[in-house]
């Protein structure tokens, strides 16, 4: 159940309260075992908000190009909610580059909330918060979310696999084209952009991309674009804009949108389950006697993994226990 | 329990048949249900292996530079397996391209085995399964394992969680080093690399890293080194594989070996508790009605999917099928 600070919290958010939607994100983050409670209160307020992915190799350029593009639908007078994916930074042991290069663009623009996550210390269900934090800033009311991360990894491609249109951006000298094929970003790809377009060889990648494109099998209702952008000169950026209208046009007519709608519900329901009993499992093993027993074993090299993973499963006191403070909580 | 099948399989693997370990390795990787039995039976051969995980980003030339390090082992006399693991290349559904380039150097050597993995289709569970092939090259009597991937993810930082010592290869035209460290790989590395140490900017990427190296806190049993290599020359490639030698070394005497290993076995009991009941959890999506009934109502969007999974973490009878089927598999 929700308590009623955190009620007080949804309410003060869902009438426009910037402060309120930073703490909400903030609970989805830390997993706090209110987060479905959240989740499936303002479940029936989402589907207003229109989500764009934006991945690529470092050194890209998907921040600036993200920032003309939070730019050019201000102006249009449309609010946008930037969620930002960055792997830790390795010093600082926070994600601090996102935020703070960026808010000295947007920081006094109320139309923008920016939101930076890291991925360190997140035990595999970084997909599932980035889906939360999406979901808040939806029923916040956002009329558009652009969905940044950074790297080329599986977890990237899950997050990408939340957005509504994902672009994928790429820069002429990302070397021969081989290494974008291996990095799998090609098949995820709705729209791509090869930034930094000023620079040599940016229309030959622009043609090696197309070929390939044309050896993919075709889906009838969109072919990929592939466009050029100078994102720091806010080059190519209106067309990019104009490339996921069309994208967008193009899902809703072809029944695209509900597919993908219906995968991402599976998914969402998937995790959440497997969230839930992961986050069970850790409590467990910090403070329950027999689990952290087999623990130390384990680690001590006395007792395998495997076959301890089995005892562990087929020990009912020990999945009574699991499961009835699951109900309690929830 | 093993089939005897299986048992059979495990048995020509011991006594050095490789079409023995290839079939053991697919078996692990598509999650068959014997994996923990066969992991559990070879638990007592480990440790004989040592690895080193190479990691980067796309383009850096991580598959030379294992290609060669790989080389000067066997010259050395010590054999060596590598595991790959590519995202999936988009259009072909398979994870070809590492396998038949470098099959063309090693093929005719029996001292080599190679092995990609792909990351298309895997629920999650790629760190474990990496692992799991790693044991099984390190009880067929590998000397080196290898342990390549391509990428900055969290999929990818988790894998090499599993290497005794962890190459990081970057290269001089990285971009910017504030996009190296936003990739996280700084943190990982024991030994870094600057690869294509013969293009512009080489040196001055190495000063670059070995300040922020500085910055970072100190380690008193091991300095991260930061070399050159140009591997398509085969230079450089010497004086890693002896820093990579002074590593071990240095792990073995601060006990610092001893503290990663405790840490790779406490992982594998986590995610070997969590992949099995991931599976049994799709297994029950496939088959039980009463849980194909509250996804299809998640799908159509007329339930929200955090309700559902509290629904379904507080069905006693679901429970008792899923875990009653758990216990007899294993």
């Amino acid at each position: 159940m929700l308590s009623s600070a955190v009620e007080a919290l949804v309410e003060r958010m869902l009438q426009g309260n910037q402060g309120a939607l930073a703490r909400l994100i903030t609970l989805v983050e830390s997993d706090a075992p209110e987060t479905p409670f959240v989740l499936a209160r303002l479940y029936g307020r989402l589907g207003h908000a229109y989500s764009v992915g934006v991945t690529g190799p470092p050194g890209a350029g998907k921040s600036t190009l993200v920032d003309q593009l939070a730019g050019r639908l201000r102006q249009r007078g449309l609010s946008v909610g930037i969620v930002a994916v960055d792997p830790t930074s390795p010093f600082s042991g926070g994600s601090v580059l996102g935020d703070r290069i960026r808010m000295q663009r947007h920081y006094l623009d109320e139309g923008v909330f920016i939101r930076s996550m890291a991925t360190r210390g997140s035990q595999g269900g970084l997909p599932i918060t980035a889906q939360a934090v999406v979901h808040l800033l939806d029923a916040f009311g956002k009329d558009l979310i652009l969905i940044e991360t950074v790297g080329v990894g599986q977890t990237e491609l899950d997050i990408m696999g939340t957005a509504d249109t994902v672009v994928v951006v790429l820069v002429p000298e990302a070397g021969d084209t081989i290494q974008t094929m291996k990095a799998g970003l090609l098949e995820i790809a709705d729209i791509l952009v090869v930034n930094k377009a000023d620079r040599d060889g940016a229309r030959s990648l622009q043609h090696e991309l197309e070929n390939m494109l044309h050896l993919a099998p075709r889906k009838e209702w969109w072919e990929v674009p592939v466009l050029l952008t100078v994102a720091h000169r806010d080059e190519g950026v209106a067309e990019l804009l104009e490339a996921v209208g069309k994208h967008r046009a193009a899902c809703a007519g072809s029944g695209e949108r509900e597919r993908r709608l219906r995968r991402r519900r599976r998914q969402e329901l998937l995790q959440s389950v497997e969230q839930r009993l992961k986050v069970r499992l850790l409590e467990l093993v910090e403070h329950d006697h027999s689990l952290s027993g087999a623990l130390a074993e384990v680690e001590e090299g006395r007792l395998d993994p495997y076959s301890a993973a089995r005892a562990i499963l087929a020990d009912r006191a020990l999945l009574h226990k699991w499961f009835a403070e699951l109900e309690q909580v929830g």
